[in-house]
């Protein structure tokens, strides 16, 4: 395909999948887009062996790394020691609504994700350190402009920079920050998101970037799940597609089988932007976990990235037990994943998603060409 | 144009428009589009003169007329009289609300809307009856399935009738109720909308209006303001697209100058959905006024109508004082415009604006071809 991101990727299909599972970023790679390994909550040493894994069956293949950096987060540079407390509330909150679906035990004990410590500068940098000693085409950062070490980096070794962006004004922000791909993604998509849908912001931002003279490429994301919808999003200005939730229910994903089910079945409707997963606002599947956090007498969610050290472990227990057949940890069971959710029906390889992308793609060009009389 | 919505209303491209302003109307429909004058909260009479106008006017070619008549409402099918009072705590608050912006009276004298009346299934089988009397080629209703009444009028005179859905199970209920047209309106539109994002939307409704076995055309609506925008939404699988906001800032149109030029001046993100302004949610140019609602210690909005004959005298006279250059007005002014918003940067007459849309529209196709290798 004639994109810049096809040139700027050595790709075929400028389709990129974000994922935390590697035979997914392998998959996607081998039929033509390019898998892009979402690494933010590993240890630098799973890292390297995630990765060493993925050059070891993508046969040479394109694919990316992805990492959460943001600017400024609550006890950034610091030792994770020297975090805030979690309040008695937030503690009590979670335990009480554990104990009403019937899951028991001290749900903070056990933080075993490495998101707080990789947050931080020195964090960050190891991460970093790993992903560039492995044969990277891309690497991301899911949250704000890339600290200056990852720009460096990628120049160095002629990594284009990627980062996403749900406003106008920070894309045009990171455009002057020297980054090489804008992810412009809209209020629909599943995790972190703005509030601006993809239909319009993909046009702001392309107007936007063009306006001071910028040819930046843009991967439109948010809710795109289908060949359909990066067709559109590429009529208005995009030059290729930034795809998450549509990987979540493929073969090869290791999504909680209970969720997995949970997304095929929801419609777009079954999903809630919310504060309460990370501290800053995600979407996510609704369950009574997040019906919870949306309620009135509910507190208030702590900031980045104390939130997640009050969800992730309850969240953890929930799919653990969830997988064993718990009822009430099944109800209470979630994910990030976009509106997109109400568009995927049907379990199938990641391979298969990216065949589907291709021919869906080319129908809504057709289609798009029927419209024009003779 | 080769869709079913040009063969149907019999117009030329399939961008229909919907506005208050009869100029618009004219304007548009004369530029190969098609007018759809929004007569919700007009008196029969009133819509029977400007509906006289637009007959004189527009040359023959085919213009629609688009009402509000809901299935449910506070005091549906009674006397305004028998509506709930309106509690002292909403008066009290818009009264301090335009105090402090220095706008004095009673805000809630000299109720004028007819919105409330045309509601009821009196006022609605009036409107209609006006309707019907002119050559109109589409009727539609805003807000949830058609009264039997207007379907069976429809059929009788050979009109289509259109129905605005916001979400995929709404969209099956109003085709099996028998609406012709299907307008499905993503959350980033401007006036009442739902919470689905456009880009998700238009193709999980196209999807589930197919896996029926139907045929109905779709029309996107939601953050389309550009040719660009309608050609993706039909890549996607709509039929030509419904717009609203992009027509409030057209040299005809009568949005309060203030307003416009807030609109012309507003970024994506200076919207909000509110229950404020109707007691349903609805999208808005934020102000003083929305964010005052918004805050926590406000009331909660009183279901529709009760809510907007709270908000519209209030707003009313905002739009009068700040139209004569009071600061507090021109600050708390405010008016239903969707995401769009973002990309309406310059004032332009509605028929240059349908020109445009072509130009766009035919750009965004080629733009798509253009991806396509040789």
């Amino acid at each position: 395909m004639q994109s810049p991101i096809c040139t700027m990727l050595d790709i075929e299909f400028p389709l990129l999948a974000f994922s935390h599972c590697r035979d997914v970023v392998v998959a996607v790679s081998k039929a033509g887009g390019m898998g892009v390994f979402g690494a933010a909550a590993l240890p630098p040493e799973r890292l390297e062996e995630e990765l060493a894994w993925i050059d070891d069956h993508i046969g040479g293949r394109p694919y990316g790394v992805d990492l959460i950096v943001p600017n400024s987060f609550a006890g950034k540079g610091e030792e994770k020691d020297a975090l805030p407390p979690i309040p008695d509330a937030h503690k009590a909150f979670v335990a009480d609504l554990l104990e009403k679906h019937g899951v028991e035990g001290d749900s903070l004990g056990g933080v075993s994700s490495s998101l707080g410590d990789n947050m931080s500068d020195a964090g960050a940098a190891a991460l970093l350190e790993v992903a560039f000693r492995h044969p990277i085409k891309l690497i991301a950062n899911a949250l704000g402009v890339p600290p200056p070490l990852m720009l460096e980096l990628g120049k160095r070794h002629n990594v284009p920079v990627a980062a996403l962006v749900g406003t106008r004004d920070h894309a045009l922000t990171q455009v002057r920050a020297g980054v090489d791909i804008l992810v412009v993604a809209g209020g629909e998509a599943g995790g972190h998101c703005g509030e601006v849908a993809t239909m319009v912001l993909v046009p702001e931002v392309a107007a936007a970037v063009a306006a001071v003279g910028a040819d930046t490429p843009i991967l439109a994301a948010g809710g795109i799940v289908t060949g359909r919808q990066m067709a559109a999003a590429m009529a208005m200005g995009a030059h290729g597609a930034w795809t998450g939730s549509v990987w979540l229910t493929t073969a090869e994903a290791e999504t909680n089988p209970v969720v997995k089910d949970k997304m095929l079945a929801a419609s777009s409707r079954d999903t809630v932007r919310s504060k309460s997963r990370t501290g800053k606002p995600s979407r996510q599947l609704r369950s009574p976990w997040t019906d919870a956090w949306e309620a009135e007498d509910a507190p208030k969610p702590l900031p980045m990235p104390l939130q997640s050290l009050v969800s992730e472990p309850a969240l953890r227990k929930v799919d653990k037990l969830s997988e064993g057949g718990h009822e009430g940890a099944k109800a209470l069971a979630t994910y990030w994943v976009g509106q997109g959710v109400g568009l995927m029906n049907e379990a199938m390889g990641a391979g298969q998603v990216v065949q589907e992308f291709k021919q869906d793609w080319i129908a809504a060009c057709e289609r798009l060409n029927g419209f024009i009389g003779d």
